[in-house]
């Protein structure tokens, strides 16, 4: 890993107010820049004031789409500190997008190192008010101009972040969810396990339209026969059944959630049944019938934990838990957010501290 | 339809080699762009020298891949006029995928228009030799800076031009293919017969794959399934068995091609038994062992036809019409071409003429 050179801002930016900041909109007053060559592999790790790319319109990015993203949060905790929240399963993940999608590998420890780094010049931008966060996003993009269908020569590995408020600002609130049963998110085969722009593009239609009926996201269900539950919205989703907590294994077409992890993570620790499985929307309506779909909710980095309040399948409408967040899900949201901003032990080594004497 | 604001570039680029032009790397000198905003609608219409975009690092085009493109073709006849092929189906096209990505409806008349007034000032661009064309690519990108998940509020769209040499440098040239048997490329539902980027960006490993093991390209069957044919490489697919001309309906997961619409007219027209259906590999097997199998091409913008003269598919290997080029291929071929650059009368009113006197 070669020395990160930096070339700060002349003139920082205000601050925006810590009581109403909206996702994604406002960035921080530098970026991470990171290029890659055929032949000369990554090189020139930069931090330079936040701006605009410059990319010519061959770029391949913008013609078939060969970029991938991540995303994370750091927190500041009452003690000051600056805690990042499990960079290394992101920085794992990004390189399974990148074998998807054909992009170079890039070095794990790095990636790490170039966030930390990032995070320390701008370290004034983590906000500290509860709730809030300093949302992370790396992503590479092909930029070698030529319109032939293959992969890219050239990549642009980049970071900018942007100050987040608490998704709940009264508390964490469940959600009307509509079962999509025509489009289809992802299929086995498909890159729906990786974390690539076109995964998002493909789910507008639908999210739109559930906004459109009333409904906060989909449920997405397999691509093969409609039947298996995968994702909601941008989120892994879980089940409570019966005193058994299930979530869809990864079949190839599912993402693999850092927060999805950290769940199954603190379910087994505290003893609660859980199971990863093909779970179908059949059984999910059963269960409601039954009295026996006591909590659902989905699990992300923005919001954590997303509980569904009601779930509408066909003619069909499963309440849950009474439009209540149910207590595991509850549970699991206070101790992930406990951790991630100090006031909970981490006794899983989840936090990376970010210290101030990052070299950059 | 505004009038299109026109800023020459000051220093025109010398034109390539006809020769020796490889396929969308060298671009003229200017291009076409156009800006989208949430409430004032397509605005702007301009022709600017060709050269860089700026655009803010959260642009979600980069995140999220909303972004659709089309592909075109001019040609130069042999009395110097400038004939565009198909236009309209492009335009009508480019709305099928606008659609499918909540991008905003464009002017499928004003499209045409822009197309055209943008060739008509590079117009010495379209190059002459024998085979060449002036290959146009369209495409509109989602460009507001924000990194929510939905649809952007701004986008672009642009159009630049590539000068392209005869795909077959020494007449047309059957491939070997690969049946993909792993990853797949689209599924009902999905994006599949839609022009988004993320549509290929996902196809490029098996791709890879495929050349690794000595392969032109890869056969993609349905997602659902794994049985049923659908395009080959980024090019829609036909077979020929015992005397009828078949290819897969278009079911939701396939492009509906340009030259697939063409192809199909000419057979009709030339009274040679036809039909579009579901094909599933076994069916393609069984011919070619009953020696059924008479002829295999793919169609595209980029190449016309492509025959297919071997075809793998788990340990089997298929030989088509022994490795040489079919004779309704050829025709094909001929035919399109042959119209295209103004050799052969237009019965089909499929050209359109390009006027010197084009308004910018």
């Amino acid at each position: 890993m070669s020395a990160i050179r930096f070339e700060p801002s002349s003139s920082l930016k205000p601050k925006p107010d810590e009581s109403n900041l909206e996702f994604g909109k406002t960035f921080t007053d530098h970026m991470f820049l990171l290029d890659y060559t055929e032949g000369k592999g990554w090189h020139d790790p930069r931090i330079v004031p936040y701006g605009p790319l410059t990319l010519d319109p061959a770029a391949m990015v913008f013609h078939y789409g060969q970029a991938i993203f991540e995303g994370l949060k750091a927190f500041r905790s009452k003690d000051n500190k600056i805690l990042l929240f499990r960079p290394d399963k992101n920085a794992q993940r990004m390189n399974v997008s990148n074998d998807r999608l054909s992009i170079p590998e890039m070095d794990e420890e790095a990636f790490v190192e170039y966030v930390k780094a990032l995070i320390n010049v701008d370290r004034d931008w983590v906000p500290s008010a509860e709730g809030t966060s300093l949302y992370i996003r790396p992503f590479i993009m092909a930029v070698e101009p030529c319109l032939g269908v293959r992969a890219s020569k050239q990549y642009v590995f980049a970071i900018i972040m942007s100050p987040v408020g608490a998704y709940y600002k009264e508390g964490i609130h469940p959600v009307k969810i509509s079962v999509e049963s025509h489009y289809v998110r992802a299929v086995r085969g498909g890159t729906g396990f990786a974390k690539t722009a076109g995964n998002y593009s493909s789910g507008i239609k639908a999210q739109e339209e559930a906004k459109h009926g009333g409904f906060a996201q989909v449920l997405w269900l397999d691509g093969k026969e409609h039947a298996y539950i995968e994702e909601v919205g941008s989120m892994n989703i879980f089940f409570k059944i019966d005193g058994e907590v299930v979530t869809p294994e990864l079949n190839g077409s599912i993402l693999a959630g850092v927060t999805r992890d950290s769940v199954i993570r603190l379910l087994n620790d505290w003893g609660i049944p859980f199971s990863e499985r093909r779970i179908s929307i059949q059984e999910i309506y059963e269960a409601s019938q039954q009295g026996k779909l006591e909590e659902a909710f989905g699990t992300g980095t923005a919001a954590v934990i997303s509980p569904v309040g009601e779930l509408h399948w066909l003619e069909h409408t499963m309440k849950i838990n009474e439009g209540r967040t149910g207590e595991i899900s509850q549970k699991i949201y206070d101790t992930i957010t406990g951790i991630q901003n100090g006031k909970l032990e981490d006794s899983y080594g989840w936090n990376v501290l970010v210290h101030e004497d990052v070299k950059v």
